[in-house]
């Protein structure tokens, strides 16, 4: 039976500057009875990869631009925030109502640079990691220098989207397999060659993980068992339309 | 310890127009010794749905105008497909390459207005259903009709992106579930409000399903085991963002 089996390794506890999240990783992994398969992959949220890194800011420390503070009241947003965000994007793609979509220096398309207040302490927030891809590459050789499995890594965040509510979670950063499948040229059970096959998996992977993340029990690092991935070498850049090929920027 | 289960259902084979998917999917239950649990989300594929719904269309059977004739030189597209494409369209959102973006009559802003000719003969094209809600919530019928279980639905298709590369599957209809869940107003772990935190769940069960769906053997009845959801009056309408607040259409 075609199956997947999608869990959370608890006690990760508070991640703090410096904090090797490999070693963290393999020690709930032992605490949980988990011993690694060569297929599986380890989804981690975002927040936890920035803190580990030291990337978050206190708010009231940052200096403010005429620009920001211009922004901060036309999209009534807190200018120090708005200032993080220009500061984490290369433009504006759409402002309006309270939201405002750039385009980040990694060239993610996404509402607030994917900066983000919650789940870091009050007045502070936290940037994306400067290079997601070298993070979860990071990741997973601290991982393999420790056990010796050589896991797939998603480093994970929540997105919304153009013409649908609510967030889902996609791949910041990957490390060690494909994160596109491209099927196009193959053909389906009637001889029909398919022509539109290409599946973004590791943000569908980064979707399932986040069902597990948000149980009771928070969980920032999740295992997925039983993906049909293709290892080797990837990057989130494989997951992003070059500007050429965008019809809304 | 959180975890999901995701497992496809082996051995629905063919489906014609006419079949009740809900006896389809109870047969797969019991022959594959499945038996439902409350919250249990059984994802099907649309392209089963549409051929069950007889929404399958011939192309050389359809009238083409010569608008859907120009747009197809314009796009290197077969005019019949295009045609079909602007029946199930309200209105066109942007064209560019060999891509047209419509907003369905459903409301989907989606490539193609969901019409595919893959996985359904050759020299045919299946349609969206044309309500999908109800589509799901007769199969929910069926099922509980026939084994008293009540598992929650979702119809399932493949999404291109504006500004990521490769489809994710999302929820084209739901029944029986919140397929948004809405926690703005709590606070995290430190005391901070959350303002953002609406996550499209039904969105993220569909990408995990589908990450069943494709693997070896065609799976396109996938159960989804241990997500916690609302159950209740659910509508795909919820995912779907109000034109007012729409940024980009």
């Amino acid at each position: 039976m075609n199956r997947l089996a999608i869990f959370g390794l608890a006690g990760i506890g508070e991640v703090g500057a410096g904090d090797s999240l490999g070693k963290l990783i393999v020690d709930a992994c032992s605490r949980n009875g988990v011993v690694l398969e060569p297929d599986d992959v380890i989804v981690i949220a975002q927040k936890i990869v920035s803190k580990s890194e030291g990337r978050l800011i206190r708010l009231d420390g940052v200096v403010v631009s005429d620009y920001a503070r211009e922004l901060g009241r036309e999209l009534d947003k807190d200018p120090a925030l708005v200032e993080l965000i220009l500061s984490e994007s290369q433009r504006i793609v759409r402002r309006g109502g309270r939201a405002m979509i750039v385009e980040t220096h990694h060239g993610f398309v996404c509402a607030n640079a994917g900066v983000d207040c919650s789940n870091v302490g009050l007045g502070k927030a936290a940037l994306l990691p400067k290079d997601p891809d070298k993070s979860a590459r990071k990741i997973r050789a601290e991982i393999q220098g420790l056990v010796g499995a050589s896991p797939a890594i998603i480093i994970s965040d929540s997105f919304g989207r153009a013409w649908r509510l609510g967030t889902i979670d996609l791949a910041v950063g990957v490390a060690g397999f494909k994160p596109i499948k491209d099927e196009r040229g193959t053909k389906d059970f009637y001889g029909y060659e398919l022509r539109a096959a290409v599946t973004a998996i590791a943000d569908e992977i980064a979707s399932a993980a986040e069902l597990v993340m948000r149980k009771k029990e928070a969980m920032p690092v999740v295992v997925v068992r039983g993906c049909e991935i293709e290892k080797g070498e990837g990057s989130v850049k494989d997951l992003l339309r070059p500007e050429a090929e965008d019809l809304f920027r």
